[in-house]
């Protein structure tokens, strides 16, 4: 599995999520609370928007384990972003620990991160594969279902096309509700698959996407029976866990504060759970939406 | 490109080949004298063979540069090997540099390392890809051209119901010349596949495997206006650079010694270039075979 | 804190103290049952002696977590030693993870591992320092406690003219009781320093030092009214937690197997608790003796 | 030896230094043109101060070559700095590739960077060390000469009570001459040691420090036969080697720009070579300034 944490609002240092909070995202590597297994220490992964400096977010993967990272810890403190994906990964036993395979994944100007695994995912990887336009039949660079899945969801943009670079001067971004419907029909893709040739096995997908202004959310178990893995959503005035020094705000650095994560971060009471099988939709200029996802993924009303 | 050398015949210290010759594998990993580049600095891999310990060879790799890491310079010193692959990477602009893309790569029992490149790789992959049987469609876990030929090379194994495992106690390997041929059939469904849809770019397949008691070396360019890469053999009574203590012989450790490397690790007069656009086939019971191959990558007489 | 294992006997692959038992290694460097956090995750470290090959052990080191890395799992399979040393381990906060800090130290034939810390260590560094002869100031490459620790006891071997290739031909060893009485100085000595400088902080000292033939191994806990760190003896005819296919053997390779580890590897009833601050001292001719430590280290009636 | 690059003026991005120019110092890593030994390939690091998000700088190192570092790619593409430091490491032979070697070196508010060596370092670090306050003969965590270097610099600003933190809020930091001072002060007391007790062997030492407004950085060679290693100063309106789409500028991010390189990173004429044994003296607010060094590299008319 894996612990993830994301962030939409008026800029943040990166260690108001990574470092600062009581539960960090770094304290959740080693010390994770809501999975059986505590442990998320094979590599992670930061991926961050700086709109003004340039149309692509910035990633920063590692192989090594995050709680002893110093550049990591570094760079928190001294980075600013007003659109923040952060991962630390436990890689299902057998696969890949390599740069290739560290989440969120990027393309052009979108990002991905996952928590959960495709049901039979071996099986189908085949089928996936062929099923894919050839942009998106080389973006996996390794051999995890996140990379597919990943893959699956830029064909769905490509498919519609939409800009492959919604950051860069004069482009339009698709729109949160946009963003949530290729994410809902790239698991619904993969659901299928997984249906069909999966042998039986139920898929996990809390699965984050962004496009630097808009963010989509899954929380979503294929098996009826289970729970989905934990995610929470925190939504205010300011994030501000640590009331540290804060970088100076711009007129149009305002706007409410978003933050969604694997397990709550700090003690507040405004966390709140994510409802089963559903979407959030969020958008800086926007209260957050919950779309409920049918038993193959699809965003019901939206 | 990348630097190689490999080892056939009575237990030498991997230092012989790696550490203490004047123009050993380390040296050609910052120093390399027959090629443009001189650098050969993404990672590094060895391979080495102890068939009365276990019957798979051990696979030793490190995205680090080879010149620069104590375990490599101490492992070398104190492992003791009758069959031995080493190779430092330069990796292709653009291309990654993780463990799953460092040579060579293993199979059960066999190995394969590369100097060179498929000509119009991005164009032919996910045509080669299509041709392979499910297992061995899974077994590039990155995204180099290697690993898809060292794919196709066990495909050929599997259709022609080779052992997989050919150092397993009762099994009997495929002999080094049905080794040659399986490696010239995966050679020419690659040369097959860039010349139909490559876009006219040349191939250099400087290929070596092994199954731990024989060997077989393309020293190969398609484009016949083209020398391949460089590639030398030495054969002879003991190889021992830097006469330094020797492990303990018995009485099965007889037998002559071939040495394989991209570039000459010794001053020694007897170091032979391989010829162009052939292929060696070495045998620890039998003196070296040179069989030319022709511009299909087919060994001509075998 | 850490975990460790080592292993003096007949010899055995590395994977039958690392990766083929019930709670291996391995297994300890994410799932430890006896420490309060069981997390062993920064870096690892392997020693091991080939002493028909060459006189010094060989170290491999690696800052990644030991529980993904493949090339750890492919060399513990095909490399057997008579005498082996294995530490996986978990970082005091603020500490760096470094190559140059990962256990086991080597000094010519000599191998030194630590589960525990010196009390006070910043307060006594520099003191500790000062003391040293020119040859041992230079001995720790890094900043952490052990590698301190250690260039104490090369002091104490220099000091006492002790050979520092032990394993070297023509060379004779120490002896295990020798052994012990250095390594029982250079705890001491570290104890002294720590009661008058280290502002009342205890230190734990779990410390195994080896030469190839022989072994001490302390379990100590300067603070009377706690009980140090765990760690436990086997000893027996043959140490095979697995029962896999095993290296063949020679005349001189037969005598009795013995495993120390900070927790039992197996579920084997022979495994015994090393009593409270004590050493054992281990010979492979010889069965295991276990000397009482007084309150400052000192071996009592040895 | 090593290649280095740092910039002060109007917030640049990373890029713009690393990446972008013609011999940026990403291509100084594997194709340096003013050294004998062309690959600077051990590891790398930036330092980079953000005064309106932290008082301390960030600091990125890795142990990996610079070329193929994806995560450096792409953070230099969105992080923008009036002042950075750069630096690629070609390790002495025999010395350690480890994180805690990696320059820029930071203590609080200042950074440290390194192109040379110490002479005899080995034979002068423990009277150089004893020379130390308690406070700066703690900061190296590795055993380079750069990292002892860094500790005495450390030990001039805690002897003259500079401010340790000069970004923070209401401190007033050094000014741009009395950091050079200090770091003067620095090279002058390690190579009164060098010539007492290093045997003879010149010191190499071009070294840059800053405090995020402030710049020295000094070119020397204490063998007054040889010419000190490369150094040279772009000064300009604005430093814009590709063109690209830069970042919004805000009033008080006006000045020139002043950019300092081992090799030139453009073929902009207006390049010049720092005159041999001096010291450049930069400050955001006024024109670069040269001070003669003598043969102890003290400054002379400071």
């Amino acid at each position: 599995m894996c612990r993830f944490t994301l962030y939409l609002g008026p800029p943040v240092r990166l260690s108001t999520l990574l470092t600062e909070p009581q539960h960090s995202l770094i304290r959740q590597s080693y010390e994770s609370e809501e999975r059986s297994e505590p442990l998320n220490g094979d590599g992670f992964g930061i991926g961050w928007y700086a709109p003004r400096i340039w149309h692509e977010p910035a990633l920063f993967h590692q192989i090594t384990p995050a709680w002893n990272n110093r550049s990591l810890q570094s760079i928190a403190k001294v980075v600013c972003s007003p659109c923040i994906m952060a991962h630390v990964r436990a890689a299902t036993p057998g696969s890949d620990v390599n740069l290739a395979n560290c989440h969120p994944f990027g393309y052009g100007g979108y990002l991905l991160m996952h928590n959960g695994h495709v049901g039979g995912f071996r099986k189908i990887r085949r089928r996936l594969l062929e099923s894919l336009s050839d942009e998106a039949f080389n973006i996996p660079r390794g051999s995890t279902d996140t990379e597919h899945l990943f893959a699956v969801f830029v064909d769905e943009l490509l498919r519609h096309g939409c800009p492959v670079d919604p950051g860069a001067e004069g482009a339009s971004g698709l729109g949160a509700l946009e963003l949530a419907r290729r994410l809902s029909a790239a698991i619904t893709r993969v659901l299928l698959l997984s249906k069909e040739l999966g042998g039986g096995e139920s898929s996990v997908l809390n699965v984050a996407v962004a496009d630097g202004s808009h963010v989509a959310v899954s929380r979503f178990d294929s098996d009826p029976e289970e729970q989905p893995e934990s995610l929470y959503l925190y939504h205010g005035e300011l994030y501000e866990p640590a009331g540290r020094r804060f970088p100076e705000r711009r007129k149009d650095d305002e706007g409410e504060a978003m933050v969604v994560a694997s397990e709550r971060l700090t003690g507040d009471p405004r966390w709140m759970a994510v409802p089963p099988d559903s979407m959030l939709v969020l958008d800086r200029r926007a209260p957050p939406r919950v779309l409920p996802m049918d038993d193959l993924g699809r965003v019901v009303d939206a």
